[in-house]
């Protein structure tokens, strides 16, 4: 469907999975006047120029954001306050500053203390995503049937809280509102934590002598397979997130070093009632998620292809 | 397709989701003339009626196996040695017995001293599964492009061993052969671990306060999802796995502590470089899954509804 612009001018920092994805959505249901799209090299934009996601592209934050109505930070969380230092003194008054980075109460000072005070922040994390990177990783369903997190600061305006929700409902997705701080605990464990493990189980399997390391990719079906696709994911938005929500991941780490404990030992011991009860209760976590519609991954056209 | 028998009369012990898958290809291919079913419940053994899925069931194993050519033990590892205490007086002389379990050395012992010198054990070990059980969670194409190992102990009759090999192959299947101290040690690190990690953290997650597990619920997406679905799978079959397969999983586990460590103390100490490079590293596992050609999940014709 197409309709009126919801913003006459957006500017995309950084096109990878989800600003790409974001440009699909907006292309689609003509959501957008005009498509900036700012990337760091001169291939990516080659690349967002080849998939016509943009109207215009730059290597220059400053020049994307300039007479933006919307400016969308869609880069790791290690550059956020460069690149707000960078468009600070190009966003017009009442512009509204928004992204989509997976940790919450880090990067609130980052942004804000170096935007100008006639602009609206709004920080929001879209839980969407697969372990494919690049604006050619990008599809237009990505975000339907997904949840929208935006983690808004006392006097954030709720009208500009308001035109960034409206985008994300029309790409499909429910909008919840969080506490930063609640946001990032939560996120440790559903998505920070599963891919340091799968990122440390993928490594151990890398060191493992060489006649067992080709057998274990050549039968790597149950188990090990999601694992790699999780470590597949992109490695610099994944440093970035780790060392940003540092203390909430260790809190997590720290309560499942003693999980694991647990079940190490009783593997030790041969017990075999304390293992059976644990993985019983784990199945009861599953039902939730399946009750909670987000068992089901998203899947691009091309799936099987990846 | 269908076509002459590869075996008069073939007795399933145990008829979950991969006893169900066998019965279920054998019946399309007409590979069996006849099919007993044998459960422990007569609730299991009416859900194998109403599907059709055998010719004949029974819930003991003694009378399911007599007679038969192909007997085929698909139940938890630690009920082995009792059913071959059953089933041994049945058997008739030339009988190929063979198993579709998870760990291959501990069993051997299990199953051999138990049987008749005029019978045929062949150790094997079908790498393909969903995390559903049950009679009704099998499906025909469970084991297509996976592979079947065997795990021949010295002695193994070589024509007993290409007519369970042929049978997988029927099936879909790729067959390999391998030392059965060398598969649990590959199946420790690319399905044993990743399902007790995944175990672990799903149950780190429900002991969490309660405001905070409502929330990783319902946003599941992106690692977790993975997770929980590895660990909605059957309590007993792992809890078995884990106490068969202790030492290779030890192993394997110390090696994963130690990663950990290393991943753990780069995020306390904020050192980026480490991780970066750590998850570096894995990326190239990750193509070598994809160019082995396993990195797709089986996938029932039904799987959005599970």
């Amino acid at each position: 469907m197409s309709g009126v612009p919801l913003f006459d001018r957006v500017a995309l920092i950084g096109i990878g999975l989800i600003g790409s994805s974001v440009a699909r959505v907006m292309r689609r249901d003509g959501l957008a006047g005009t498509i900036v799209a700012c990337a760091r090299t001169e291939a990516t934009l080659e690349t967002v120029r080849e998939l016509g996601l943009a109207d215009d592209i730059s290597t220059d934050p400053a020049a994307a954001a300039r007479d933006a109505d919307l400016v969308m930070i869609c880069t790791p969380v290690s550059t956020y306050a460069a690149i707000a230092d960078r468009i600070a003194p190009a966003l017009k008054s009442g512009a509204i500053v928004t992204d989509v980075g997976s940790v919450k109460a880090a990067i609130l000072d980052d942004v804000l203390s170096r935007l100008p005070p006639d602009v609206h922040f709004v920080p929001g994390h879209p839980i969407a995503g697969t372990e494919m990177s690049g604006p050619e990783a990008g599809f237009e369903t990505l975000f339907e049937d997904r949840w929208f997190l935006i983690t808004p600061q006392p006097g954030c305006d709720p009208a500009a809280v308001e035109r960034v929700a409206e985008f994300w409902r029309r790409a499909g997705s429910q909008i919840d509102v969080l506490d930063p701080e609640h946001h990032d605990q939560v996120l440790a464990i559903t998505s920070h934590l599963p891919h340091l493990i799968a990122y440390t189980i993928v490594g151990t399997a890398n060191d493992l002598e060489d006649h067992i390391k080709s057998e274990v990719i050549k039968y790597s079906a149950s188990g090990f397979r999601d694992f790699t696709r999780i470590a597949g994911s992109d490695p610099i938005m994944w440093r970035d997130v780790f060392l940003a929500n540092r203390e909430a991941v260790l809190e997590m780490l720290g309560r499942l070093w003693e999980d694991l404990a647990i079940l190490q030992r009783a593997i030790r011991v041969g017990d075999g009632e304390t293992l059976e009860a644990f993985f019983r209760r784990t199945r009861e976590i599953r039902r939730g998620v399946i009750e909670a519609g987000q068992h089901v991954p998203p899947a691009p056209p091309d799936q099987d292809q990846q």
